[in-house]
C-alpha cells in the first residue's frame, strides 16, 4: 500500500479509541480530541473555544441540514463577494429606500459551489452533529454519516449488475445490498445514488479534463428490495489539501485522510432521505477519520466470491472482492416524530421553554 | 436631507437607548436588540445564539486584531476556493505523503481581499469587539471603534491645509485637530491617515471608474502636535447592500446605514495604533448605527468659522463648517500593560488558569 510508512506513523502516534461511533453527545470532545496534536498552543486554545461554541450553536438551536446548507451558501457568497476594492454600481435613492425597509425573501437553497466551507463544516465535526439531530435514527436503522464534497447531479442510472466505475487498476468489487424498512418490509423504487473514488483515491470532479461522469450511478430497488452493481475496492484517500482547509488541517497537526468508504444516499417519498457510507474493517484510518465520519455499524468486512454458480449469477470472477450490506431506512412521519422528541428532550434539559415552528425550536414569546 | 422619511420611520420604530459608548461587556445585549427587530422568529433566535456563542468566544479568548484578520482572511480563502467542481491536479504521492506531516507555517497578514467578510463582522458586534480588547483605552484616552472596509493604501501624503476631497457638491468643511500623549504632551511626526464619503456616501473604491484616492490623504502632526486640512461634511451612507450581508441585514429588519463620521487612523513608532472616528451629533442614526460604531467621546458638534482673521489664516470663506478635535494616545507599552491586566481579570473571572503567550492567553499546560 502506499504510503505506508506515514500512514503507521499517523496511526502509532495518536491515541484515538472514541473517534468512532460519534453521537450529538460526544463529538465535541473528540473533534478536542484530534485537535488535541496541534503545537500552535494558542491555534489550539483559539480551536477548542471555536468547535465549543460551534457544536453548542448547533445543539441550542437543533440546527436543521437545511438551515446549515443556507449558512455554508451564505459564507461561499461573502467569500465570493470579496474583492480589493468591493466595487458598487450607486443604487439609486429609491433602491436604498426600499432596501431597509422590507425583508428581502431570499430562497434558501442548497449550494452547489461551496465545497470548500463543506470540507470545513466536516473537518469541524458540524456536518456530522448537523445530520446526527437532523436525521435522528431509532434502533435497528441504518445510519447516517457525513455527505462529503464529492456528490454530483451528473450520475447515471444503471441497470442491477452495472458498472459504476471504468478504472483499470481498481480491484473489481461486486456489492450486492437490500433495502428494508424498520419491520423488514422490502422496498421496492427506492433511489439509490452511490459514488466513490477511482484506485487513486480522486472522485471524477477532482480531475481537470473530467468529462461525465465515473464511479457514480444511480440504482433503483427491486420488488425484493435488491439493488446491485459492480465497482472497484474503495481506498483511503485524503480530501483535498491543497485549500484553505488543508492548511488548518496542517497547522492542527491533523492529517487529512479518510478510511476507504463507497458513498449511498437513499431517496423515496415515503422515508427519510438516507445519506450514508460504509467504511471497510481495518482501514488504517478507520479510528481517526479527517471527518469524524465512521460508525461501527458502517463498517463492513469485505467477502468474496467463492462459489462458481453464484460468480456465473452475478458475471464476475470466482474470488472477486464482495461487498454486502442491508439498509433500514426509517419514514419520514418516524424521523420527524424523533426529530421532535430529541429537540424537546434537548431544550428541557438546556431549561429553555420553546415553541416549534415547521419542527424547530424558537423562544416562546413572552 | 434624503431619505427622511424612511430616517423618521426608521428611528421612530426603534427603541435604541443604549446603542452609544458599546464595551466589552454590554456590546452583545444591544447587538441582540438592534436584531430583535427581525419577523422571521427562527432566523432571530439562530443569529442570536450566533452572536452570544461568537462574542463569548472573542471574549474567552481575548482575540487580537491580527488573529481575526487571520480568522476573516482564512474564511474569504475557504470562499474563494469554492468551486462546483473544486478541481484539483492530483498531487504526487510524494507531496500528498509530506503534507500532513508537518504543520505549513503559513504567514498570518492582514487581508486586503476580505471586505465583505469585514463587513459581516462589522454588523456583528464582533469588530468593535476586537478591537476593544486588542487596543483598550484608559481614561482620558481617546476611544477607537471599527475600521471598516473601505481603508485603502493609495492615500497620498499632503500637507497642512491641503484639501482630501474633490467633490464640488459636498460642504467645506475645515478639520482642525490636535494630537498629544496621555499627560498632554503634544506629539510630533505621527501619521493620521484620514478618510470619508464624497457627498453622496459613497467612497472613491466604490466607484467603477475609481482613477487614483479621493476622499483621503495621509498627514503628519508639527511639532505642536497639530494636523488641519479641508474636507468636507460627511453625510450618513448605507454600507454596501448589495451582497449577501446586505441581504442578511434585510432578512433581519434592520437599516444598513452608518451615521456621519470621518475616520482617523494614527500610527507612531512609540504609540499604539489608535484607529478611530468622529462621528457628527444629532445624526438620525447616531443611535442605531448599523456596525456599532459611535462612542460618546467621539461625537462632535460642528462649528462655524466665525472670524474674519480665522477664516484668511486657513483659506476657507466666514460662515465655513468646522471640525476641532483633540486627540490623546496611549503608547505601547500602556496599551500592552492595560490589554495584559484586562485580560488577567477577564480569565480569572472565567475561573480559568492561564499563561501568556506574547502576550495572549493559553491554558496553563497540566
Amino acid at each position: 500500500m502506499l504510503f505506508s510508512y506515514s500512514i503507521s506513523k499517523q496511526t502509532n502516534s495518536l491515541q484515538v479509541p472514541k473517534m468512532k461511533d460519534l453521537t450529538i453527545d460526544n463529538i465535541t470532545e473528540n473533534v478536542h480530541f484530534i485537535n488535541g496534536q496541534c503545537s500552535d498552543r494558542r491555534l489550539k486554545f483559539i480551536v477548542e473555544r471555536l468547535v465549543s461554541h460551534a457544536h453548542d450553536l448547533v445543539r441550542e438551536t437543533r440546527l436543521s441540514t437545511e438551515e446549515w446548507m443556507a449558512a455554508i451558501q451564505f459564507l461561499t457568497e461573502v467569500g465570493q463577494t470579496c474583492t480589493e476594492t468591493r466595487q458598487v454600481i450607486p443604487p439609486t435613492p429609491w433602491q436604498m429606500h426600499s432596501s431597509h425597509l422590507h425583508c428581502v425573501n431570499t430562497d434558501w437553497h442548497v449550494p452547489n459551489e461551496s465545497k470548500e466551507f463543506i470540507l470545513l463544516s466536516d473537518i469541524l465535526g458540524i456536518s456530522l452533529l448537523v445530520d446526527a439531530i437532523d436525521h435522528p435514527k431509532p434502533p435497528g436503522a441504518s445510519e447516517g454519516t457525513v455527505l462529503g464534497p464529492f456528490h454530483t447531479h451528473e450520475a447515471q442510472n444503471i441497470e442491477h449488475g452495472g458498472g459504476i466505475a471504468s478504472d483499470p487498476e481498481g480491484e473489481p468489487l461486486l456489492v450486492l445490498c437490500t433495502v428494508r424498512d424498520s419491520e423488514g418490509k422490502a422496498l421496492e423504487d427506492v433511489k439509490i445514488d452511490v459514488w466513490e473514488t477511482d484506485s487513486k483515491g480522486f472522485y471524477d470532479v477532482q480531475y481537470a479534463n473530467h468529462d461525465g461522469p465515473d464511479g457514480r450511478a444511480i440504482l433503483t430497488s427491486d420488488k425484493d428490495g435488491i439493488f446491485w452493481f459492480k465497482a472497484i475496492v474503495p481506498v483511503p484517500y485524503p480530501i483535498p489539501s491543497d485549500g484553505p482547509v488543508g492548511k488548518l488541517l496542517a497547522k492542527l497537526g491533523r492529517h487529512c485522510y479518510r478510511p476507504s468508504h463507497m458513498h449511498f444516499m437513499f431517496s423515496h417519498p415515503i422515508y427519510d432521505p438516507l445519506i450514508t457510507a460504509l467504511y471497510l474493517k481495518n482501514d488504517p484510518y478507520e479510528t481517526s477519520d479527517a471527518v469524524f465520519g465512521v460508525k461501527n455499524t458502517l463498517v463492513v468486512e469485505l467477502g468474496r466470491v467463492e462459489d462458481e454458480a453464484i460468480a456465473s449469477k452475478y458475471g464476475v470472477k470466482v474470488g472477486s472482492a464482495l461487498m454486502k450490506y442491508d439498509f433500514v431506512l426509517v419514514t419520514k412521519e418516524e424521523a420527524l416524530n424523533l426529530r421532535y422528541q430529541n429537540a424537546a428532550a434537548a431544550m428541557k434539559a438546556q431549561g429553555k421553554k420553546m415553541e416549534y415552528l415547521n419542527g424547530l425550536p424558537v423562544p416562546e414569546v413572552d
